[in-house]
């Protein structure tokens, strides 16, 4: 496998309105995409972009306000009642290749495939296997990069 | 304040080297940085470069290794002992005038500017008042971007 793009870095939150003022106006923000309920990971989402090297488009902060206390992100709230950072998404051209990587190099791939934030497939990696780092790879969205 | 360049993700690990092959034989990296010693953070360090949009220099993984066990890190890595993400750092054009504008919003930033791992003033500001995330703020090297 080729080290793809560092797409975004999930930054879990109890409460995604403060977040997102947080970053607009502590951080200088101002592009920050509308929120949505993405309920198959339990979540409501939103993306802070920032800027890339040149005028690029930057790896995005991904908001993650767990959609009730019974999912994975509102488990980990529980245990990090502030937020915090929560996981690390690479890009990948092919999401079938790189979940049959990880596999064969003895890694945990949590579940099958399926649609994520942007809109194309995605997984995520057992952090025991990783570091200690909870990795999501996504499959980069056509027409991008 | 006007929101920077996402310079690097902070990843604290109990053993560089380990960390150094994981990232280059399982996540695929080419460019990984030569290690070397931030005493003033208590730290062993070296970069993953990742790639950015269009052939631009993506967001690092920064890899940090406590130097001994009585440093931040390596009461962090006490806690966390596969390691992990520990911080996120932004870019900003001017250190001073970000510390002026993190405390005047009751930020605590932690002590004074600091040379840092790419060989400009950095500082810290306490995660209590950035959502959980421990924040780092680094003056963009001159020259670049």
């Amino acid at each position: 496998m080729k080290l793809g793009r560092l797409n975004h870095i999930g930054v879990a939150t109890p409460d995604l309105a403060a977040s997102i003022a947080f970053y607009r106006d502590i951080m200088g923000a101002s592009d920050i995409t509308e929120a949505f309920d993405l309920p198959e990971q339990g979540v409501k989402v939103c993306f802070v972009n920032t800027p890339g090297e040149n005028g690029t488009a930057g790896t995005q902060i991904e908001l993650l306000q767990p959609l009730s206390p019974d999912t994975a992100v509102g488990k980990w709230i529980e245990k990090n009642p502030l937020g915090g950072q929560h996981h690390i998404c690479y890009e990948v051209p092919d999401i079938h290749a790189a979940k049959a990587w990880f596999e064969s190099k003895g890694k945990k791939v949590l579940g099958e495939p399926r649609i994520g934030a942007h809109g194309t497939l995605i997984f995520f990696v057992h952090p025991r296997d990783m570091g200690g780092v909870l990795t999501e790879i996504m499959e980069t969205p056509k027409g991008e990069h």
